[in-house]
């Protein structure tokens, strides 16, 4: 018999499947392959992460937790918002979440009924546009430029009948931000709009000049998703968090209970621990700060030179159609000839993908030295 | 402003919260509550588990697994099912899950277009009812009865114009199971009206008659959903897998990427080290046999006699309508006389749960033993 298949969980797949698998089997066959195509760190969780969890792992039987999540880490992430931000933030505002992926279902689930039109950047971040798709919502992709620093400009919002609309600062894959006026001008026109707003703050902490502006210090509407995977080093903890509006807290409550009960239990407490881990995350922070130097004197080298400004994150969006083939083409020739994993731009703009490649500085700094001296002579080859 | 407030994710509220905030209010003044609504084992993760953990906090940066989980820990389930069922399961079907919860989220979404029909059992677990509203779908109450062990009858499937249904076994709330014959009926009158097949197995491993059948053994159709809450004790680890038609796998397997990226890394590890934990998890099942012994006798003490046969799981849903009054009110009433927490039968079944509590017996021996000297008193005092 043939089951249902539905056409909402029929996504699109990672076009950059086809490079990891090519770089699977080189690595099978001995070749070294230098990856830039990653999106997470090769850190641990923090020390204090990890120590946590040993401590309570068998002087606690870590069932579930309230559905909103320990109210200790929720205390812990609101002093965060002090200490970044400067902002007093009532931590019963905070919904601990399983990753930022969570806050964004829950987010989604709780704004906006079947048929919403919800604005993303293009290129974005993949998951948007699947997770909306899948929940019967219309993505709605607002082409950014590279001279705005591929983020949405307030005009794209305001009267554009968008139910919500989602940024992200910094971008994933531009590492771009948006500072304070952008961010005040496009919660302005949402607002104006009748437009719901939620803010990805995920790569908030890794930054290399002015800090990140988080929406929350512009307004209480937004929905604002963070996570512990990049600044606090947790990726596979899938521990995350979401501050919502006072009047949401009971419904984003509800939904939580339902949909995952609650976050992992040893995910936060280790999210407790990395709380407290200052020296160490100003360490790997230092690390990507010398990586990215690293990655943009190469680019150069290389005659790479049209990518927006990399302010926050671990991932310059470069254009490389100087080059003169496609992206996944040339992808895949990289691979090939120099042995290094690039992500074409499809994954994050089906359209205009061809032109650009992601190229993460999250590895181990030798690596992206020589990644670096490999895409020169990838590129020198082509002058 | 007002931010946009969606119908789909206004889903309701666990009645039972009334008599958790008594009992919180009780405790507080230090009165004794016996905890009979509780949904989890008492007992931790097993040691194997745990030590699993330990060993590698320090030796791997347990950072994104590949969606489906880690390979060893597919493997280790399918050899569950040749264990457990003495059936063959390719290990590329197993779908590691963020608990069960991500399990329905996925096989809703993999399985439905928006505006399905999906049967489930009434009364019957509350989130499947709210993940199918917050997803768009229509859950199709089917109302089962006492005599039929509260689950449903082919009859009730068969033309009833469902896309698809879900059926539990060991059921939450009454514990009662599908023998052979009855899910093999089900299943056939499923696949002949065209509806899709989830079954919840959740409890399975918590039997106290015959073992749990498994709609696998009977076709391949079926999505099964399991998890390492009930039987491995791991309820706040969030982990648990999902078994899918081979042609399936695919599909589910992008969804997992965009929705989830991948279930708790600390949390597989931690998950293959309880699959090898048999001694310290059959005296976990020895000590819910003995706590249900004592629930039985009890409530025969109690002159509760109305309830189906408790084969699995750790709950009794008890018909308590002799006692001439609403099952929330009388909940209240044992609570406030006697400190002693039951689930109302609302939660489960929203027009006829006034008849009925449901028991838990996942906490400790002594506990179970006080409670139902309480339970006893408070009916002798209405009889």
């Amino acid at each position: 018999m043939q089951t249902l298949v539905s056409r909402r969980g029929d996504v699109d797949p990672f076009i950059v499947m086809s490079i990891l698998k090519m770089a699977e089997d080189l690595e099978a066959e001995g070749r070294s392959i230098i990856h830039m195509e990653i999106g997470q760190p090769a850190t641990p969780a923090p020390a204090s992460a990890r120590a946590r969890v040993r401590d309570m792992l068998d002087s606690d039987a870590l069932g579930y937790t309230v559905s909103l999540g320990l109210p200790e880490l929720r205390e812990r992430i609101a002093g965060l918002y002090r200490d970044w931000y400067g902002i007093d933030l009532d931590p019963g505002r905070v919904v601990v979440t399983p990753g930022s992926s969570g806050g964004f279902i829950l987010a989604f689930t709780a704004l906006f009924d079947l048929g919403a039109k919800v604005g993303i950047a293009n290129p974005g971040y993949p998951a948007y546009r699947q997770i909306l798709k899948s929940q019967g919502l219309e993505p709605v992709l607002i082409d950014t430029e590279l001279q705005d620093g591929y983020q949405p400009r307030a005009d794209q919002i305001a009267g554009a009948g968008l139910d919500g609309v989602l940024v992200a600062s910094p971008s994933n894959p531009a590492g771009t931000m948006l500072d304070r006026p952008r961010m005040e001008s496009l919660m302005a026109a949402a607002r104006d709009s009748g437009t719901a707003f939620i803010s990805d703050e995920i790569y908030h902490g890794l930054h290399y000049g002015a800090r990140g502006v988080s929406a929350l210090e512009i307004g209480d509407e937004a929905f604002v998703i963070n996570s512990f995977s990049k600044y606090f080093s947790m990726t596979g903890w899938r521990i995350g968090w979401m501050v919502v509006p006072p009047d949401r807290v009971a419904a984003v409550e509800k939904l939580v209970q339902h949909m995952f009960i609650c976050a992992p239990h040893v995910s936060q407490i280790a999210a407790i621990g990395a709380l407290g881990a200052t020296e160490e995350l100003a360490a790997n922070h230092a690390t990507y700060a010398g990586n990215r130097r690293t990655m943009i004197a190469g680019l150069e080298a290389a005659g790479i030179t049209r990518y927006a400004p990399p302010d926050g994150g671990f991932y310059i969006y470069a254009d490389i159609s100087h080059l003169g083939a496609d992206s996944l083409d040339l992808a895949e020739a990289l691979m090939r000839e120099e042995g290094v994993a690039v992500t074409p731009g499809y994954d994050f703009d089906a359209t205009r993908g061809g032109r650009s490649w992601r190229l993460s500085y999250a590895g181990a700094p030798d690596d992206i030295a020589e990644g670096m001296r490999r895409i020169a002579r990838f590129c020198a080859a082509r002058g």
